[in-house]
């Protein structure tokens, strides 16, 4: 993988030019991109173009190799949401996002696969660790991309797990901010409540590095040394229960960061949580009807099943069923806010367990889909596997606002596995 | 005006037709539009063929004509958010409202002139009640297209005060409903914290049948016999008081729904209330900065003054001061709820005064601002006017989420002052 701090460090120590940091990610491209899937579009070119421009070492990202999820609005690169509707779109505007990464001079490599409007019907892309396996979705190419080392850092979006769920598949970092803290302008909307913008990279340290430098926000971890956190771990939960290799890997993690240093107890969700996780199926179904009511009125038959589905009208939510799921979803934001009096952060499995076999799913998101909808910042912590070698990430999860110290958490539950090994 | 219940009584009593109705609106539009110029662009053609659908009759709208403000998207007219940068622009896709709007059976007319971007740079829109004088923004010609009668039905969005303002120059019923209750998705972005779509009709108890309609809510307050509402008033506000015809005015509606029935009492805004009137500027600052980041870095010549000065960065916030700012917001809407315990709506000012004279300048939002802000729903009641004819609304401001007790409210002021004349 390509770590961005690493990357950036080389650039403004002259040792490595953006145009080398290209030449780099293009020959990873060249040796596996026919194997793994990860882009929609790939503009070498241009990216080399921009590289070339001698300010952009004078910006945050130095001219870092950005991939950007094609459910992002790109002026210069075909937007295509990953649907058959919207074949050669070319949008008249960059996302927001977008426009804040090329200000930040991060240089746009290409277009990532996204599933079919970040939903669930999946792209072409494999999973780097293991090819016959989904990398998970909806951020397919975003995640595969980091982990196959073709880019530095990827642009996803998470509206039930599509950002911390393939990170957790493809073992990188994933980060998905705090609700608003990234603009989702621009980007394709799904539900309006829910839809979240995030950031992947290889390491805890560069993802914060690249939310900090496109976000203009004091996010950075690296260099610094923070306390140790206390943690509240999740092992019941109120959906299906994580995969045995998984729950192995939950215990590992909270004993290394136990041996650390860290305080490590045990946490139950309230009742009001499990209600919400419930309410984010009826404020997704009730929005996403809403937000591509276009699609479905004019293009039916060019949506995927899964999305059909989903807009089809014989279980939509009533207007009376979204005013409650939304009443709930304020009542378990304050219950969740209390539970943040006794910890810093939780830590709970990122998914189920490793990626599943096969690409017809990019696998579940009941671990990440009660955090989206509660708009708390979290991060997925790589950097342990399962006994066939596929990557099993776990879930930091802060407080709504708290991105810094979640990150910190997360860096320091990143370092204790790596001591741990 | 057209009333949109009066419309559809006849199209349901057989009695109209929704070619008929169009007729109507042509003819209005023959005779004044070259004067108000509410249209950005004008569909009659297209309009009739919709209206011809025999199905359109059995849909909620039953065929009314509409009026889309140039805001939002629409895939088959052009969309050009007011601004010199999208001239010819055709999107993609229908905006989620517009998509509603059809399937309620809503015919889309046409484009309204909106001020560039939404924000203040005016369009070229003259007050129906005087056309010398403006007739507010930045959803002007939804407003005067109400007021000249060109349709029954328009939509609108806010991010200062952009529907209850215009509605109060324009003399006609303006909705701003709860935050989210109507969805923005395709619409133009520019603060995604704040920016609100609302509706214009003729009367409060048109445009609540029209948010009813298209919303699929139970919104309705025609034929309803609502119980005499407790009215907080607000004579004293944290910024530049209202003009004396505009204070008089308010003393008369508060008279009017008092000898109506109603209990009111004085109410004066606690202190955060006042910090979260300069906090919205605060937003709406950083927001729009990323929102229109594209437009101001690629074609910032093509922008109008008030628009280049919100962008360029000489007081640009910073993201700490954002996140106070947000802070301060949430703090807010808490002592606002609590304020609503003892009232159940507030009564204020729509604006300042009556429409200014000239076209350049929309007026401002200072009695809007807080509201939008704290996402609440308000309601511009018409039916006053100053000694020259021009019109003065008064606002009902309600709690978050009780879209329908604030359009009854509102409906009981219209009411009460319809009765006082």
């Amino acid at each position: 993988m390509l770590s961005a701090l690493d990357l950036v460090r080389r650039i403004e120590a002259g040792t490595l030019s953006p145009e080398q940091a290209i030449d780099r990610c293009a020959e990873a491209i060249a040796a596996r991109e026919a194997e793994i899937g990860a882009f929609a579009t790939l503009d070498l070119d241009g990216a080399r173009r921009a590289a070339r421009d001698p300010s952009i070492r004078s910006r945050p990202l130095r001219g870092l190799p950005v991939g950007v999820k094609d459910i992002f609005d790109t002026v210069d690169l075909p937007t295509e949401y990953g649907s058959r509707i919207y074949a050669g779109h070319r949008p008249a505007a960059d996302a927001a996002l977008v426009s804040m990464i090329r200000r930040a001079g991060g240089i746009v490599l290409g277009k990532t696969v996204t599933t079919e409007f970040a939903h669930m019907d999946p792209g072409r892309t494999r999973n780097p660790h293991n090819p016959a396996h989904t990398p998970g979705g909806s951020s397919s190419g975003s995640a595969a991309g980091i982990a196959a080392g073709f880019m530095a850092v990827t642009t996803g979006s998470q509206t039930g797990g599509s950002v911390i769920r393939p990170a957790s598949y493809c073992g990188v970092a994933g980060f998905k901010p705090s609700y608003g803290l990234l603009p989702t302008v621009g980007m394709k909307c799904v539900s309006w409540t829910i839809d979240t913008a995030g950031l992947f990279a290889a390491t805890v340290a560069d993802v914060a590095f690249a939310a900090a430098a496109i976000g203009g926000r004091d996010l950075r971890v690296d260099g610094a040394s923070p306390g140790a956190p206390r943690i509240g771990v999740l092992r019941r939960v109120p959906w299906p229960a994580a995969s045995a290799d998984m729950a192995l890997v939950l215990d590992q993690v909270a004993q290394a960061t136990s041996t650390s240093g860290a305080r490590v107890i045990d946490l139950t969700l309230p009742p009001v949580l499990a209600e919400a996780f419930k309410a984010h199926a009826v404020i997704l179904g009730y929005e996403a009807r809403r937000s591509l009511a276009f699609e479905y009125d004019r293009h039916r038959p060019l949506l995927g099943p899964h999305l059909r589905e989903l807009l089809d009208d014989r279980t939509a939510p009533t207007a009376v069923a979204y005013d409650e799921a939304r009443r709930i979803t304020n009542q378990a934001r304050k219950a969740l806010a209390n539970l943040f009096a006794d910890v810093d952060v939780i830590l709970s499995p990122s998914a189920p367990g490793a990626a599943p076999a096969g690409l017809a799913s990019t696998g579940n998101s009941t671990f990440n889909r009660l955090w989206t909808l509660m708009g708390t910042p979290c991060v997925n912590v790589p950097g342990l596997a399962d006994p066939d070698g596929l990557p099993l990430g776990v879930q930091v999860i802060g407080r709504f606002g708290n991105d810094r110290a979640t990150l910190a958490a997360a860096h320091f539950l990143e370092t204790a596995i790596a001591r741990s090994r």
